[in-house]
């Protein structure tokens, strides 16, 4: 495994940045590696969204530099018995609660080892329950980062949890069921129709064109980039994570269509 | 003093993250030194709230390296003749207006050694009457952290000001009166009644059982972490700083409850 | 150019804080040089909004070191033919679409050298058409902190944009019309008015005093700092970045008036 010369932990959680949590996560691990490059993805996640935190993470680890460890802390079962786990898979470590928030990461990253995080010489001596943040998933990260090896941690598990989280369907012959997955700060709608799964609906149904019923917009255009879009028309476009979004040029999708995570639609080629 | 390797200093203000405020005043800091660390602790606090400004710094400045410089600006009088001050307690300095943003400081660091920052050698040449943030503390912190000696950047005080912060307050026997004094980002409501308060209470009364009785709510069940609640149910448990909070799983306790910031109640031991 | 012994690079954006955005950006400099202090300037500029972002770039970049890479992506022109430009002005450079958010550099900072940014060999390999703030803007950044020349970014060029932003003008003799430009997180309102043109505003035309007219208030006393102001008193103040604002003691002056950013105003000598 390769590793950066300056150790690399990313931050991703359900946080927040109106309360000391975060800063004190940092403080704890820079206690234990005051060298440090500590990166925030992303704190304003919904609380309690495993699977938005999944589909976060999904978009942003493999730009970082191989050897980086990425902290996730979106856990709605702290202090009670789910597992805390520290999972190596390609080029990365991942720390986070075992409840799926690392499912997109199993689809990637083949034949992950995945250790439970149980030895308490790495952890805070008190360990709350509700701040595990604190006092174990920091912890682990700032030893980690020191070099301590991850089979020290606790014992090697291959009953880690992967959500099954809602993908395309084909409902019948050029209809295809999809659903909005994440909607960003431009009122942008990803959905879970990825680049690739779009290019073959159009290659095997679609030649003629497409239709994407969301709510009361029947969308017909796949437009290259923003720009091209015209006033208050909704758009197809291949986002930047490799799905496929619905996006108004200027305008906030989400509020304007009156739609939001979790909306389903369906997509149908045009005969 | 313990000092870190690569000097460290953590930033807590009213400034949010909308402005360039906190960028500024890292850049000022980083001019003077450029290998600092810095963290932030939290920005969003409420406009002027010097209260709950304490009440972050407490929850969080003792889990950072010995040696960590805490900037902390929350301040309504700035430019006014309140002071800048440099504190030394404990493992750790602290930079401030001398508001009382660091009363809980003085409850937990004894003795602390108190300078009034008023040497213009270590501020900027131009002190604005309106962000003293970049113009006096940055530089006093960018300053400290290079290794210059706290006494030469005033004189010693010893009248810092300490603010009676509300505790919480036997009405009768078997009758606890607190109140809420902050609300993080789930909807969990913190309160002044900490975890020995409470536990010395049940102890002397309440082994019967209590009723917290806020607003409408009548509280009675004390959970060891969120998922044990059940849905719409409001608990009580003690919390990761050490005090008891009022909270409803995967639910905002306060926007369920009615209830914020400032909001008294009372805890009643059943007999 | 003086350079600073640890590589800085500040960002300034409208991607917000609640996606994987500016973190990834963050991520892909880390991989070209994991010796990077990086910065945050501003995220939450509202979308789209290239005036507001040069306003801002304007208040904070001449605070952080000389050599300094700032790095702005304000960029409702992604994908299209907008070019990407490297600017050296000063003692700084600049990272930004060519859309103008660097006219106030331009201002400042004279005979700036501006590149197009198109040489292949800096950018990602792939380059989406709506985030090249990860694509192309960060990777060029990141190669320019490691110490290429900025000539190998790509051609000179010298048809950079410069908005024409608003400034105050003279309506007649002793009568002033300024805008808002910005209104901070405390709910001070800044005018495009700066402190030189009011202080020479003041010596020509308004010696006996002046009447700034915004909506219905009428303003007409100047605080030197905010705790001056009497309670639901708007006031003018000369705020921290050079310009004149107009401020409540402790109320957010854009709710109480009911003003915002492109608000116009008249600003009255008595005679």
């Amino acid at each position: 495994m390769p590793t950066s010369p300056i150790p690399l932990i990313t931050l991703t959680t359900d946080f927040g940045l109106g309360d000391h949590y975060v800063g004190v996560m940092k403080g704890v691990m820079l206690k234990l590696n005051p060298k440090l490059q500590l990166v925030d993805i992303c704190h304003q996640l919904p609380s309690y969204s495993v699977s938005e935190a999944a589909y976060t993470l999904d978009a942003a680890y493999s730009y970082f530099p191989a050897g980086t460890i990425h902290l996730i802390v979106v856990d709605p079962g702290v202090g009670s018995r789910r597992r805390p786990i520290l999972a190596q898979g390609g080029d990365y470590y991942f720390i986070a609660p075992d409840n799926g928030v690392l499912s997109l990461v199993w689809q990637r990253e083949k034949n992950p080892t995945v250790i439970e995080i149980n030895s308490a010489e790495y952890l805070l001596p008190t360990i709350s329950s509700t701040f595990q943040g604190r006092d174990v998933f920091a912890p682990a990260a700032g030893w980690l980062s020191q070099g301590v090896d991850p089979r020290c941690f606790g014992p090697l598990i291959r009953d880690y949890l992967a959500l099954d989280l809602p993908g395309s369907k084909l409902l019948k012959p050029g209809v295809l069921s999809g659903q909005i997955i994440r909607v960003d700060k431009f009122g942008n709608l990803i959905t879970n129709i990825t680049a690739e799964e779009f290019s073959q609906f159009r290659k095997q149904w679609g030649h003629k064109g497409f239709k994407l019923q969301l709510g009361r917009a029947g969308i017909k255009r796949l437009i290259g980039y923003y720009a091209q879009g015209q006033t208050n028309e909704a758009c197809a476009i291949i986002g930047s994570s490799g799905r496929l979004e619905v996006v108004i040029k200027q305008q906030p999708a989400d509020k304007v269509l009156g739609v939001g995570v979790g909306q389903e639609f369906s997509l149908m080629a045009i005969q």
